[in-house]
């Protein structure tokens, strides 16, 4: 089903399209846009409240702005659908975030009016100062820099140290910050208290207000009077002027609050501020999810709701007639709770996830032990070792692909100093239709060569249970567990809590000539081609290996003892992975075996369904399967 | 020779010791202390300046506080060396910084009194607030906790993270802002001007006073002009107290400045803020150095110095006859200037090292393309791909260990998008006598993992600079090269570039029966190693990989053909690093050799020279020979 996008949208192939507009028109396109996006959302699924925010912003920066030759980075980019379809992607649309269609963030290599790719938040300014700078030094003083960034993202500490530079460099740097108190749950921390009080004009505004009043009455006392006037009032444009404001404090020109959802308002605001050079910052107020009620009444949930019928609202299940296996999220955010309740050492902290990872399940019932720290994950992990520190058991939820954003928050503050810090890290391995910037593909590489540490992958849920409860039991060391996206096997995953033995792998079943070692839910696909196999008469053994450091020595041992041929499978990049560990074994222990090493290949890999990107990369079942035939190939040709 | 400390320092033995002085004895033990230093770090060297700069805050804290049930965190801590002499270490401190002596910086391992460890910045406030949090949930409302964070460490991200949590914590925190206008170099951005402006009183303090003054006249015109007064007043004091100041725009109370040599005053103030409950935030200034003239006035030379004689100032250098090879980094930064003067698409980017990295030499002959963003990791990076998006070649030089700062941002900004930015890891391997924190130790493994990047490593000067020559040509890719601290090997240094096939290795020698490979500056170990073994008949041959990524194939395809015993050498970690992507190579290839692999085992290394610790490793051009001996041993052992 094609969508046909409303009568003035229609028309607009391209930003000078939109220019051509009329303030009538652009109003139309406005609706036309924000319908299109519900249209196309509702049938394909993808990010909705962020885009429905930004859709007047969007219409006003392409009407103002000459993209692509200013260059217009959006932070996070799932904001971005407007901008995608404004800039000659609307006929694509459909194709978003599936397999081989377009991205659902911004990416250079799709469009040139990508400046920047994104995914992760808060990188905007550092990447818009880094162009504006280019500008400068190539004398090129026309060209216009703009970071639209959310007040979630601005809670990153990248934001900060790149407005600590932008605030001295005299560049052509516009900052929008887009001010909806959310990211994907509501915002938290003092900064967006900070906003809310300029926003609602508690103090800054009515002030600046007051004072002026107070002055212009002063001048009927006297001359006397007007003095101490003339000079309070220098003092005073001082202060409100250049220090008033946390952004002014930091150099930056502070602009606002307006609405955001004033098309017309905003493109007199960008017209003047076009004028204005050197770097500056508009604070915008907009309203996740506007325009559609729902959304905007529940905004966590529209976030990315999936599928959904656009006139009732009804969010579109998969109706499956058997009960279904728990996300391993949902796992994790319901053993973390009975466990606090267990033992009342136990600490939760989510930078700013707490639906995603399910952390909100401790966070409801124990609110004082379980803490969004806002999208901060070098916070949340030198936070938890603090915790540590004092004795307490932190467990830090960060997805695999964020973990990278406080690598050395790890090394640096957990593993030296040992503290049992037990890092959860969802969303492992490959996500499916967020594609490269969100791939959890490097932890196990990244974690591995870190000393002291712990990392094991539950192949079910209650594995995943399992390896929770053993993290926490005394005499804990830095652990991590790495778990996939998505659903686990187990529809009754509650069975009772099992201390695991660490570094103690497990054998699956027996088998002869080949053996295949797992790590993690792919060891269920591992179980998937034992059973096609054997249909064929091949028996592989197959071991989930559970521990990826330390791993099972004595087990391999044996394996390699009993097999010259070896399969190794992991939902994760080959380059110093699990199957590098493996063969590290092999070498360090002078065995000689034919090593296949499944997972992940040394390029990126783009979006799809996990399924469809499993299969590219060669470690689905099938691909198992086809790897343990071919070994065999010279046995099997054997008369 | 043991230092004497002077009188009152001679009785102190823990800070229960100090707590017994009168105010007298106070500024007295600030003076011996302030001594005692000196009289160290001149014979033993050290850092020196940072720790001059807070004598009378350490001393003051431990008067004041009860320490260590108080936690106290110095930031990046190479400031608390009168912290370490007062608790305990005196004796022990000349042994700083030296193999099996105690640490250059505060480490739990190493004393109660040492809160949490450190030597990266900007992590105290995260970990005081841990704790802080800790002893909250506790219901331990007495416990006080205690950041020192310098003004260069607070642009950090990280810091700003924390503050933002902070904000609205209600726990009991007490930041100290050590405000020096200095990190290692002088401290930039708009946060420093900011501070500045705060400390000369030009518009905050002044204008507080002359409001209050003016209020107060104005009573004097009547009802109505005191009811605007106080009006004003009201309106005054909100903003003044709440939002004028940019900490207290992220709730935090803001006190000072103060003088930070002011012992006296010192102790008054931290008496009163124990008292306030909450968050607080004490703005102290300090000159870095102070005592010591020579350290006052010229800061950067004086951070650590080396020996030197304390009368004279004269610092004191290894008096050589033969003109020596130059450090690395210094080849780096002649390097690079030479390379921009060629090519002005050449851009340098520092985050707080102009002078360890020497890049300050760009700095000072081409100011507009040298950019020093302060202490912020991610920051440099994004930004160097902003730089890149627009056609320039960033030259962003970071130390290994500080590139596990920005580890996010090497994959998500500049891998994924193939931007030609390249990474100069400076310090790479063993750093020597910072131990643990600071040692290079990870970075091939955590970026081996990264599709798209090149990782080289040059064996010596000309190589690192062939190896930035080839990385500036056109078509250029991301480009990681990593060199370690110290010296290279080449006198006559400065050869003319040659531009270096990319994955291409190189055969130093040839040999029989075994061969060396190696990546980066220890294969000059191995070229000992050979002359050694050459005395005895054992003629290894040995190359020089020069890149870790791209593999040079071919090369390897040989070697795999040709030998059946192989030693790897790295000064790096063994999981995932060098010897690790050798084996992967060998396996995927099915050759089956024996391999050794030689570099940093998988536990942390502590401080020491770093030939020790070579040794320790078992990757000096001893261990070299032995492990050569070894795998030919059954050789040996014919007849």
């Amino acid at each position: 089903m094609l969508i046909q996008p409303g009568k003035v949208l229609a028309n607009i192939n391209s930003p000078e399209d939109v220019k051509k507009l009329n303030q009538t028109q652009l109003i139309e396109l406005c609706n036309d846009l924000r319908q299109f996006i519900v249209d196309n959302v509702s049938v394909y699924g993808g990010h909705f409240g962020a885009s429905l925010g930004v859709v007047e912003l969007t219409v006003a920066l392409h009407y103002v702005f000459n993209t692509p030759y200013d260059q217009l980075i959006w932070d996070v980019g799932h904001q971005a659908y407007g901008h995608k379809i404004l800039t000659g992607r609307k006929d694509k649309f459909y194709t978003n975030r599936t397999y081989r269609g377009i991205s659902g963030f911004p990416k250079i290599s799709e469009s040139e009016y990508d400046a920047f790719g994104v995914g992760h938040s808060s990188t905007s300014i550092s990447a818009a100062l880094g162009m504006a700078i280019a500008s400068k030094y190539k004398n090129d003083k026309s060209r216009q820099h703009i970071a639209v960034i959310g007040d979630g993202a601005m809670t990153g500490g990248l934001a900060f140290e790149a407005m600590n530079h932008a605030g001295v460099s005299n560049s052509n740097l516009l900052i929008i910050l887009n001010d909806n108190c959310m990211s994907i749950d509501p915002n938290v921390g003092a900064l967006k208290d900070y906003l809310t009080d300029i926003t609602t004009s508690q103090s800054y505004n009515r002030l600046k207000n007051d004072v002026w009043k107070v002055l212009g009455k002063m001048s009927k006392f006297g001359k006397s009077a007007q003095e101490i006037a003339s000079k309070l009032e220098s003092s005073l444009k001082s202060l409100i002027l250049n220090q008033s404001n946390l952004f002014e404090a930091l150099n930056l020109r502070y602009f606002g609050p307006v609405d955001g959802h004033d098309v017309d308002h905003l493109v007199h605001v960008l017209d003047d501020l076009k004028k204005i050079p050197g770097p500056k910052i508009l604070h915008c107020i907009t309203t996740k999810g506007k325009g559609y009620a729902l959304a905007e009444k529940d905004q966590t949930k529209w976030h990315a709701p999936g599928k959904f019928d656009k006139v009732t609202g009804v969010i579109r299940k998969r109706d499956l007639e058997a009960p279904q296996p728990p996300k391993y999220q949902n796992v994790f955010g319901e053993t973390l709770l009975e466990l606090a309740l267990q033992n009342d050492k136990i600490m939760g902290i989510t930078p700013a996830m707490p639906s995603g990872s399910s952390m909100n399940i401790m966070m409801k019932a124990l609110p004082e032990r379980a803490f969004d720290v806002g999208i901060a994950e070098q916070h949340a992990v030198t936070f938890s070792a603090g915790l540590a520190a004092q004795g307490l058991i932190p467990f830090c939820n960060i997805y695999s692909t964020f973990m990278q954003r406080a690598y050395d928050q790890v090394i640096h503050d957990v593993a030296i100093q040992k503290l049992p810090v037990i890092f959860c890290l969802d969303r492992a391995g490959l996500v499916g239709a967020d594609g490269p910037t969100h791939h959890g593909a490097y932890d196990i590489s990244y974690m591995r060569c870190i000393p002291n540490l712990v990392i094991a992958a539950p192949m079910n849920e209650s594995e995943l249970r399992n390896m929770m409860y053993t993290a926490q039991l005394p005499e804990g060391a830095p652990f991590v567990i790495r778990y996939p996206r998505g659903q686990g096997v187990l529809v009754n995953w509650e069975t009772p809590f099992e201390k695991l033995e660490v570094g103690r792998g497990r054998k699956i079943n027996s088998g002869e000539d080949v053996a295949i070692l797992t790590i993690g839910h792919i060891g269920n696909y591992a179980q998937e081609a034992v059973r096609e196999l054997k249909k064929s008469d091949i028996c592989p053994a197959h071991y989930d290996m559970r521990f990826v450091k330390p791993l099972d020595e004595a087990l391999l041992h044996q394996v390699f003892s009993e097999f010259r041929k070896i399969v190794t499978v992991e939902d994760g990049c080959l380059p110093g992975g699990f199957g590098s560990a493996v063969v590290e074994f092999m070498t360090d222990h002078n065995y000689a075996a034919q090593v296949v090493r499944l997972g992940i290949p040394d390029k990126l890999i783009e979006h799809g369904e996990p399924e469809q990107l499993h299969r590219e990369c060669g470690f689905d079942a099938k691909s198992i399967r086809e790897a343990v035939i071919k070994l065999l190939e010279p046995e099997l040709a054997k008369p």
